[in-house]
């Protein structure tokens, strides 16, 4: 078995590899300029911040489905320590374990492979147990600073909340664009909306998670042709799942991560940034979301922040 | 035993408990008004981006001297797992364990207590290992978005590093300001850089950690003064240590986090932005350094960003 | 709220603080003498091993309804790692997180306090974050072997499986004596088997985990009075559960854990021990069940054998 | 790069790939019968117990020089917690994170490959992060339970421990049986004692560590033609560490685990038993030392107790 004819026409058309170099690790991040990000200061009005994460927590996003992909266990190391002796000042310590890809987060270019090849051409094989991902992991962002676009398709579709079997498709992204009254450039960051954050807002994990909206195999190719840095959405798969080609899975985190080298990000809730952007009328907005930096890592969480 | 009147009488002139309300738990992040953030944006110049964080690693920041303060462990659970069959899109995925205070981070107002009380005069038992923090946990932040200044004191003082015994007092800050040609105002973060951060860089963590330049039990005062957001700094301790003060631990950790309520950060890389600030003669400029919102945290990872 | 009078009128009889010294650790556990050691090799016969643990693996024995107590998350560190360069002989590492009470494992003493109090009226206190258990921890038990005796309630009773409601008392417990035909006597640990186990076997961890037949309340005096060591049961709960009377949570566990100072284990898997019992008719035997000795621990995995 | 022609010459005449069948996982350990287990009970004498492990904490075995490979973080997720509210039964409990080879330890024989080969031929690559071992796991063993002999090599030479460049060999491990006064036979454990965990219970974890006596590459022939099922020591490194021959690394471990299919220990303390042994001059024992199921797991903490 292997990926079908469709699935490398498509590859083939929004490969990226050699664009920057033989060696980058940084994809479509690269399109992040000094000028995008002067752009992208320059849309900040009033000064109001949203925050885009889901809070982190053993009662969080994950269902199980997911093999080792573990919300978040927190655990106390010292609690109202006393450290140098009674009556001093006093201390409290947490730990935690949680998987890198649990929450609200961000997808290394080495988080996905095919056909035994990474993003630039490297060798599935360069991830490994002991060092993690040794080319392309999450720590080579170093920083993520852009202007972001929200997309609201539901909002543009008239809806809450997209229904789970909908793939968004282009046209959908351009009714979005018409609705922020945004065209989306060069470097920009791009948040779609479908809505299906409310489900597990709404407590049920499991509807949220199964079946969900998400974007269509047809939608590489328009990030590509608008040389989009990078997109999160505000579901738990991205793409829409089950996927719309038949025994085609994660097509688009292939074309994304591998083809193309460009992060994508999920969990983010996009509920309290929906209504700031239709209460302001601004969808285009200075977006700081830099992942931590874990070496070798292959995603990591991420509190992202518009600031409108 | 005590804390002894020297530090009460402190205390006294720095309370901002009840301040912004009983039920508070922001604190002084509470002056990160929508204006403090449009002169933020109004600092970007060429639009460079700076990030702060330290690597997130196993060989990372903690000595051990710090009991269950754990440097990221990294493991994986997937290795390229074609989930959906051979020859389909392979995913790896990874787990950590790690201290939320162990990195580059913000400490919580909870995470310290001193005479059982925290910020705002709640028990220092509202801190559990059942669910953490819950009042002031590092969930509450929501967003930290602001102008960042970076008081340059190993610079300012002619030196690449402060030496060990050394505590920042006021006149340093002021000197550094002098050197940065900015005043800090109300809702400002202010960067504090020692230079100790070079030690760790050189790759001696033990140095790094102990004995370290801080800030002086004279520095509260200062900050308060200037009615300053949060203050973050290159070390390890944040403050002086050994103490200033014979037997007089951690005063300024009690004094920012319980009496005024003001985040601080540690472990932040600010060699970088030394560089990047001298050159461009630029020392202020948008910060983003929102924590990662772990529910119930007494800390957490941030990976800061300055935009120049 | 308190405990009922019901409760402190039994604590009053099986209590045994002082029994063994103010500073005993170990509790009924000294009822384990070399004369009783003897005595369990003296029960051996055909020299048959009978594996008692469940596997220690994600998909375990917890639902996520008791908070942190999380099944074993296995992750790999190292991979046919050829630590020495290409060529050289390979290794394979890896890590776990879990609750030390999450499979098959003993209740150290300090695992439950009430009224303030552990056992051999320690302050619930001396449990901290920092240190863990520092009195009566499952360190302390250094060894557990003795003479084990299965009490097969469920098959003196005519059935494979209690319904969730049955209460085990007194007189099932010497139904499952003579059924057994040996009479539990000092230093024993007791292993009672309801039958609740086929649930988890089957696949359904919440049928499993509640409602579960266990030990009424009536049968902490009768181990008292048989100067039981220890006593095993193959359920989530140990204790019935819910409980008999309204109100009164966890009674078994405290006259247990605190009063009598006598260990407990969950989760041990009496299948095939049943069987092997039945099919040989021995029911007393070698039971090998040392804890796994996490300092500070309130409560270890084991991996229990039954010599028969 | 490859393993020297020595070390192919010792793995033809030891191998048992196939002896107990294709499908076999559990290599030696087929050696303990019935049999082996009466005459192990036969040995018991006084009925004295002794522990074998190591305390699992922080500060334990480890020095962080086995990449991955780190000591028990314990930390408390429930601290005398009133689940049922004010006045109930209260419940501490904890989780820890933990490399499986970080204490007293048994290896899987999966834990080790060479030449893409694990034992019995099957291919390293059964090996992966989503299940850990898939073939040969410490899973498989299911219960470990038989005649134990202490060989106490340093003992026997006449001193309390054995130089770190002591490589132990045959001529040793015989004038440690003669000292003994026991023959080691078929389906024995054999605990061989070098004292190097004096080191270690003395405080100093690198010197323990390194340089370490330890099984010479000589000895696996020897305990092939004893029928040994398995030998644990009381070293981090099992055999000679730096090793005897230049560049053949871990050669010991490869012809344990590969080629004989027989589990290795590590990290057993063998001084309380050793004096116990030399009171009692009894060097054959009861051994139960059931490694913790870990599903997939590649090694696992064990909690070994000799009953003389």
């Amino acid at each position: 078995m292997s990926l079908p004819d469709a699935f490398h026409a498509i590859a083939a058309r929004v490969n990226n590899w050699g664009r920057w170099g033989a060696d980058d690790e940084l994809g479509t991040l690269n399109l992040i300029t000094d000028e995008v990000v002067r752009a992208a200061v320059a849309c900040v009005g009033p000064g109001r911040r949203v925050p885009l994460a889901v809070p982190l927590r053993r009662d969080g996003v994950q269902t199980g489905a997911i093999p080792g992909r573990v919300d978040p266990l927190h655990a106390m190391v010292q609690l109202n320590q006393e450290l140098f002796g009674p009556g001093t000042v006093a201390c409290s310590d947490d730990v935690v374990t949680m998987g890198l890809q649990a929450g609200t987060h961000w997808d290394a270019l080495a988080h996905v492979s095919h056909s035994g090849r990474l993003y630039n051409g490297r060798p599935a094989g360069t991830v490994t147990a002991h060092a993690g991902a040794a080319f392309a992991s999450i720590a080579a962002v170093r920083h993520l600073v852009s202007r972001g676009v929200l997309l609201d398709v539901a909002r543009a579709r008239g809806t809450g909340r997209l229904p789970g079997g909908h793939a968004v498709v282009p046209e959908d992204l351009e009714a979005a664009e018409e609705l922020a009254g945004v065209r989306v450039a060069g470097g920009d960051v791009v948040l779609v909306r479908t809505g299906q954050m409310r489900l597990l807002l709404a407590g049920d994990r499991h509807a949220y998670a199964y079946p969900s909206p998400g974007l269509s195999i047809r939608t590489p190719e328009w990030f590509h042709a608008r040389d989009v840095a990078a997109v999160a959405a505000d579901t738990l798969t991205f793409e829409i799942f089950p996927p719309e080609v038949a025994d085609l899975w994660l097509p688009v985190h292939a074309l994304h991560l591998v083809e193309m080298g460009m992060p994508q990000g999920q969990n983010w809730n996009l509920e309290e940034l929906s209504t700031a952007c239709g209460e302001t009328g601004r969808y285009a907005f200075l977006l700081a979301a830099t992942p931590e930096p874990f070496t070798g890592g292959t995603g990591a969480p991420v509190a992202p922040v518009a600031v409108l």
